[in-house]
C-alpha cells in the first residue's frame, strides 16, 4: 500500500461501515472466521490463509521450495517472484471460489506469511519456515516476499503477515507456557530487526503475535511489543497465533478465564483472534473489562484491510486473473528455478557432476528417495505433479537405476512384523550392483515441524540433536560397507551432521515439487549448484547454549565463540567452479565487487558482503550487509554493485541502543571472511576499510 | 512337483533329518519363524511370505494388478506369466538375501498365495484378493498361478499355498469367532471346488486354513476338511492362518487354553503355526494332549517342502537368477499388459476412445487420481515407479490437464479445519474449464480390505453397501452440475454401484503400478479394453442374502434368482468393437467357436462358454466351463478351440453328490447367455445341445 490516500480512503470507509454495526456485530468480525452481516452486505470472511512457499492447503497450486530453501538461494528477486506467483494463484482461486460462495479457511486474501523469526537454534522444528539465522538476510528476503504478496497497486494483491511477533523460535513442546527472555541488546540486534524492516519498509499489512510470553508478557497482548509496532508506524491488522489467547488462562496463567484473556488481548491491540476466545468479547464488555471503543477500533483495522484488498465492492486489478494460472507450466518452471538455486553442495571430492557415459548402473537408496513429503516441507500446497529424487534421477539417466528404500525414515524397520533393519540386505545388494550410490537421507514434517502437527513424540516437532535418525545411520553404515562411491543427499529444514565422509554431500532442504528434477540436473551437471547455507551447520547441538536460552551469545555466525563446533558456516556452499572476489570498493552506499570465475564451469554464485565496525563495543563478529547472485562463465571476470543499507553503518550497544560508528571493515567473498569458510571454499576474501 | 521320485527323495531326506532332532527341536520347527538348529546345519526359516499379485512386502518388486483384476483378464496364460515373474523375483531376492544371512519374514520361498476363496458376497473387503465368484474361473486361474509359482522343475521354484481352506469370505469383523455353515451341496459345488482342483491338478504345495469354523469345527483343525485333503492326495504342508489357533480358546471357545489349542491343531494335521501358539506343543505333549509322532510327522511335512525347494544343501536351477530381474523393464511391461487386460469398460455412449485432436483441456478430478494405493490393492509389493491415473493421462495428452482432488476418499473434508466439501469449488471450477472430465473414484485398502488392516471402523474392512463413500457421491453431484461430459473411473476390488449415468464408466480395480499408463491407453484408444467382470455387479446389497449366510442360494450368476438386482453381469465387459460368436460345435472335449469382429476397431475379447445339464435336479442356472481370450481385427472372422473339462459334464445333487448327466446345453458368446448380458453387450449368443 504505497499510496497514503488509498489507505486513508480505506480507513474512512471502514470507520463508516463499523459505525453502522451494533457492538455485537462489530465484535463478531474480530473472529478469524467472521460471519456475514447480511443487513450491511458484508459477506462472511475467514482470515486464515497460509502461503509460506506457495499458496497452501487450498487444492492444487505451485509448490515452491520451503522458506529456508528459498533463503539458501540468496536471491531477493527470486523470492519476490515466488511470492508474486503465490498471490497470483491466491487471487485466481479467490476469484472463482468466492463467486461460488466458498469463503472457507485457506481461501481468503490474508496470508499468514512470511515467518521472519530468527532460526536461532538448529533444533527448532519450525526453523524450516524461516529465512534462517541472519536478521539482514531475513529482512531482505522477507521484504521481497511481502512485496510479491502485496503487489504494487493501490489495492493490495493479497495481505502479507509478519509472524510470529516476537522472540519466537522454540522449543515447540513448551511454546504455550514458555517465557522467552531477551535483553535489550538481542531485541534490537536480532529479534525485532526484521519485523521493524517489514513494517517500515515493506508496509506489511499484518502482524501475528507469538504463543510465548516475552519478558513476562504474552506476545499476543504485550504492551512492549505493541508499542514497538506503534513506534514503527504500523497501520495494518494484528492477529493472534491460533488459540494463543486461550493460552493466557490455560498455560501462561496471566488471566483466570477466557473472558479476561479476550479482554487482555483486545485491550493490548490484538484485532483478530485466530481461535475462539473472542466469542467472549461481549461478556468482557459487560464485565467492564474492555470498551466498545476497543472493539470498534479493532473492527476498523480489520475492515480497513478488507477495503485495502478491494473485498467489499468495486473491481480490483486482479479480477481477471484466470483460474488456469494455478500450477501452470510457467509457474512450475519458476519453482524448478527456485529448487536449482536452493540445493546446497557441501562436499565434493570431484565425483560431481556425474559423468553418465561412465555409468551403467546407479543405486538410489534411502527413505527420502520417493518421498513427496520431503519436497513439500510444512505449510505446503499440493502439486498435481511431483518430481521425487528417484524420478528425477531415472528421468535423467538411460542406464539401470536400482532403488531400495533402505530403511524407514525413523522407525527401526519397514515391515511391522519383520526384524529390525529389514531393508538393509536390499540396500546392500543394490549398492553392490551399482557404479555409484545416491543415498537419499533426511527428515520430513512428520519428525521436524510444529508442535501438534508431528509424530515426533520425543520433541514435539523439534530435533533432539543434529544427527540423522538411528535407522538412517545404520543404513549409511551398511551402504558404506560395499565400498562404492556414495553421494549423500540430505532433505531437511535445518542443520544435519551426517557424521560421515561421503564422496559428495548435498543438502537439498525441502526442495519443492520440482526438487527431483533440480537435483538430477545438479547431479548430472546440467547446472552447477549455487546455493548457500542461511544457517550455521554445527557439529553438535550439545555444544550450543540451552535450547530455552534466548540470549544470542554463542549462537549463529554473528556471535559464535566456539568455532570448532562449526561444521559448515553460514553462507557456505560449493559450485562446480571457483569464483574468486578480486576487488572491492565502496562509495556512497554502494559496494562494487569484481570477481573472476577461475574454474572450468559456468556457474552462478553469491557474492556476500560482511561488515564490522571499528568499535570495541560491538559484540558481533561481523554481519552480512549485502549480497548478490551473479552469473559467471568459466574463465571470465565480472563486476557487481551491491547496495549497502544505511543501517549497516550502525551497531547495537550492550544497552540495546543502535548507534552509528565512523569506520568499518567491509569484506567481500563468496563466503564468510573466516578461516574455515576460506578453507572449505578454496578461495580467500577481499576486505577494505570504510569511513563514513 | 511333477516327479514322484523327487518327492519321495525329499520325504526320505526329511524323515532322516527329523529323526536326528530331539522332540523339542522338531517342535520348534513347526513355528512359522522356525529357529536354526545349528548342530544339524539347519538355518532359520520364516515360512511367511506373500505373493498375491507379485512378491509382496519385500522391498522393490514388480507390482501387478490385484488378483481380482487378474481374474478380469480371463487370461490363464497371463496369470501364469505373472506368477512366473513373481517366483523369479522371489528367487532373485532369496539368492542374495539368504547369502547375507537375512532369513526374515517375507523373504522365504513359501508363498501364501493364491487366495482361491469364492467371492460370494460383494461386501467382503478381501474379495479383491480372489479370482471372483466362479469356481471354474477361480480354479483355472488358481492352477495357472500355482504353476507359475512352483515351476516345472523337479525342485520347486517356490511353494504356492491355496488359502483359506475353506468356506471363508467374510464378514471380516467376526472372522475370529464365526461359524460358517455350508451344506453338502454348496461345499461340493462351490466352496471346495477350486481347492480340490489345485491339490489334484496343480500339486499345490501348501494349504492354509481359515479363521472361521466350518459347520462347527475350526477350519485350522477340522477333521472334515483334513479328510478332504487326504482324499485328494494332498502331500504338502498345512499352515494355520495367522494367529488363528489362538482363536480356538479366545474366540471359538472350542478349547480352554493355548496348550489345548496347539494340540488340537497339530492333531488335526496343521503342520505349521502362523502365530505363536505352537510354543505350547511340548507342554501339550507333556500333558498327553498330543504325541511325539504327531510332532515329528508335521516336521517331516515341513522339511519335505524345504527339501523340495532345494533349501537344504545342493544347487537348484534358480541359483543364477540375478537380483537385477527385480522390477526390470520386461517385468514391468508384463504388469502393464496385465493392467490393460484387467480394466473393464462398463458403459460407453461413444465418447470413448477420446479424440485428442478435439480436446484442449481435460479435467482429472477425484480422490483416486493421484493415489498409488489404488494401484497397489492389499498384500502388495512396492514399485520403484508408479503410473497414477493422473500421470498416465498427463503423459498421453499434450493439452492442459487440470486436476482437483475433489474430495477425500471417504472423509467429509480434505482439510481438518475446513467446512465439509472443501474441494468442491475447485472440482466445479476445473470441470467447468474442461472439454471433458475424467472422474477418478473408488476405494482403497484403507476402507476395503482385511480386518485389522484397515481404517474402516464401521465394517472392519468390509463394505456396508455397494455405494461410493458419501464424499464421492457429493463430488459426482457437483461435477455433473457443470453439464460437462464425464468419464468415471472406479478403482475398487469389488462391485460398486455409482448410481449415476456417466458418458462412460470404467472399472479399473486395483490395477498395478502401471495402471495409469494402461488407463490412459484405453481412454485415448491406443488399445481397446477387453476385460470381463469376474463377479456380478449388483444394484443393492440389501437385496442379497444376509452377509453371514453361506448358502449360495440367490448368490452369484450361477444361482441368482432376482435378476432385476443385477447391474452388470458376471462375464460382462465392453470393447471398442463388437465381437459376435457366429458358430459353435463340440467334439470330444473340445468346443470350436467361430466369431466375427463386426465393429470398426481391432480388439481382444473373451469367448465365454457356459453349460447347463438337461436335468431338473441341477440347481445352477448354468456355469462357465471354458473361456478363451482372442485377438481380432476389425471386420475379420476367427475361430478358437476351447477345451471343456470332463467335470463340466457333471452336476451336484442337492445331497452334494457329483453325478454325470447325459445331455447338456452349451452356450458361447462374449458374455453370459442371458437377456441382460445380450442387451448390454449388443450381441447374442449361440447354443447347441451336447450329448455325452
Amino acid at each position: 500500500m504505497k499510496n497514503a490516500a488509498a489507505y486513508s480512503d480505506a480507513r474512512n470507509k471502514a470507520q463508516e461501515l463499523v459505525s453502522k454495526m451494533t457492538v455485537e456485530e462489530a465484535a463478531s468480525q474480530l473472529r478469524y472466521d467472521s460471519p456475514a452481516i447480511e443487513r450491511l452486505g458484508i459477506p462472511a470472511y475467514n482470515w486464515w490463509n497460509e502461503a509460506l512457499h506457495g499458496l497452501a492447503r487450498n487444492g492444487i497450486t505451485t509448490v515452491f521450495p520451503q522458506a529456508i530453501a528459498l533463503a539458501a538461494s540468496f536471491d531477493e528477486k527470486l523470492v519476490f517472484e515466488v511470492a508474486d506467483i503465490t498471490s497470483t494463484e491466491t487471487r485466481a482461486k479467490f476469484n472463482v471460489f468466492s463467486k461460488q460462495g466458498d469463503r472457507d479457511i485457506y481461501k481468503g486474501l490474508t496470508m499468514w506469511a512470511p515467518n521472519i523469526n530468527i532460526f536461532r537454534d538448529p533444533r527448532w522444528g519450525r526453523g524450516q519456515e524461516t529465512y534462517g539465522e541472519d536478521p539482514f538476510l531475513t529482512a531482505t528476503l522477507g521484504k521481497a516476499y511481502v512485496h510479491g504478496l502485496q503487489g504494487d497497486e493501490d489495492i493490495l494483491k493479497t495481505a502479507a503477515c509478519a509472524k510470529h511477533f516476537a522472540v519466537h523460535s522454540g522449543p515447540e513442546g513448551v511454546r504455550h507456557e514458555f517465557n522467552a527472555e531477551a535483553d535489550a541488546f538481542d531485541l534490537e540486534d536480532t529479534y525485532l530487526y526484521a519485523f521493524e524492516e517489514l513494517v517500515k519498509e515493506a508496509d506489511v499489512e499484518g502482524v501475528m503475535g507469538a504463543y510465548n510470553r516475552v519478558n513476562g508478557e504474552p506476545a499476543c497482548a504485550s504492551d512492549f511489543l505493541m508499542s514497538k509496532l506503534h513506534d514503527w508506524g504500523f497501520a495494518g491488522y494484528f492477529v493472534s497465533d491460533c488459540w494463543a489467547i486461550n493460552d493466557f488462562h490455560t498455560h501462561h496463567m496471566v488471566t483466570s478465564n477466557a473472558v479476561e484473556s479476550a479482554a487482555m488481548a483486545l485491550n493490548a491491540g490484538c484485532d483478530v483472534n485466530c481461535g475462539c476466545c473472542y466469542v467472549n468479547l461481549i461478556a468482557a464488555l459487560e464485565q467492564g473489562l474492555t470498551t466498545e471503543e476497543k472493539i470498534r477500533e479493532a473492527a476498523v483495522h480489520l475492515f480497513t484491510t478488507r477495503y485495502k484488498l478491494g473485498m467489499l465492492g468495486g473491481s480490483t486489478p486482479y479480477d481477471d486473473i484466470p483460474y488456469t494460472v494455478c500450477a501452470c507450466d510457467e509457474h512450475k518452471q519458476k519453482s524448478y528455478e527456485a529448487s536449482q538455486k536452493a540445493i546446497v553442495l557441501l562436499e565434493n571430492n570431484g565425483i560431481l557432476p556425474l559423468d553418465k557415459s561412465k555409468l551403467k548402473t546407479i543405486a538410489v537408496i534411502g527413505p527420502t528417495a520417493t518421498s513427496t513429503a520431503v519436497l513439500e516441507g510444512n505449510y505446503n500446497g499440493t502439486s498435481d505433479t511431483y518430481h521425487t529424487f528417484l524420478e528425477g534421477i531415472k528421468d535423467s539417466f538411460d542406464g539401470r537405476v536400482l532403488y531400495s528404500e533402505g530403511c524407514h525414515l525413523f522407525k527401526d524397520r519397514v515391515s511391522v512384523l519383520a526384524q529390525p533393519d529389514d531393508r538393509l540386505s536390499e540396500a546392500y545388494t543394490v549398492a553392490s550392483l551399482a557404479d555409484v550410490v545416491i543415498l537419499c537421507l533426511g527428515l520430513d514434517a512428520t519428525i521436524e515441524g510444529e508442535e501438534g502437527d508431528t509424530g515426533n513424540e520425543f520433541a514435539a516437532g523439534d530435533k533432539l540433536d543434529l544427527r540423522l535418525p538411528e535407522s538412517q545411520r545404520r543404513l549409511i553404515e551398511c551402504v558404506r560397507k560395499t565400498g562404492k562411491p556414495v553421494i549423500a543427499v540430505v532433505a531437511a529444514g535445518s542443520a544435519i551432521n551426517t557424521e560421515t565422509e561421503f564422496d559428495a554431500l548435498i543438502h537439498a532442504w525441502y526442495s519443492g515439487a520440482e526438487g527431483g528434477r533440480a537435483l538430477a540436473d545438479i547431479l548430472f551437471g546440467r547446472i552447477s549448484p549455487s546455493a548457500k547455507l542461511p544457517v550455521t551447520f554445527y557439529k553438535d547441538a550439545d555444544e550450543l547454549p540451552d535450547f530455552t536460552d534466548y540470549s544470542m551469545k554463542g549462537r549463529t555466525y554473528r556471535y559464535i565463540e566456539n568455532g570448532s563446533n562449526v561444521l559448515y558456516p553460514f553462507g557456505f556452499g560449493l559450485t562446480y567452479s571457483k569464483v574468486e572476489v578480486t576487488g572491492l570498493t565502496y562509495d556512497s552506499g554502494n559496494a562494487k565487487v569484481s570477481f573472476k570465475n577461475t574454474g572450468s564451469s559456468d556457474t552462478q554464485d553469491v557474492i556476500e558482503l560482511y561488515i564490522k565496525p571499528d568499535d570495541e563495543r560491538c559484540r558481533e563478529n561481523y554481519h552480512l550487509c549485502g549480497f548478490a547472485r551473479v552469473d559467471t562463465k568459466a574463465g571470465q571476470s565480472g563486476e557487481v554493485t551491491v547496495k549497502i543499507p544505511d543501517k549497516a553503518f550502525t551497531f547495537v550497544t550492550e544497552q540495546g541502543e543502535r548507534v552509528r560508528a565512523g569506520s568499518f571493515k567491509l569484506y567481500a567473498s563468496t563466503h564468510q571472511p573466516d578461516e574455515l569458510s576460506c578453507k572449505l571454499n578454496g578461495t580467500d576474501f577481499v576486505s577494505i576499510g570504510v569511513n563514513i
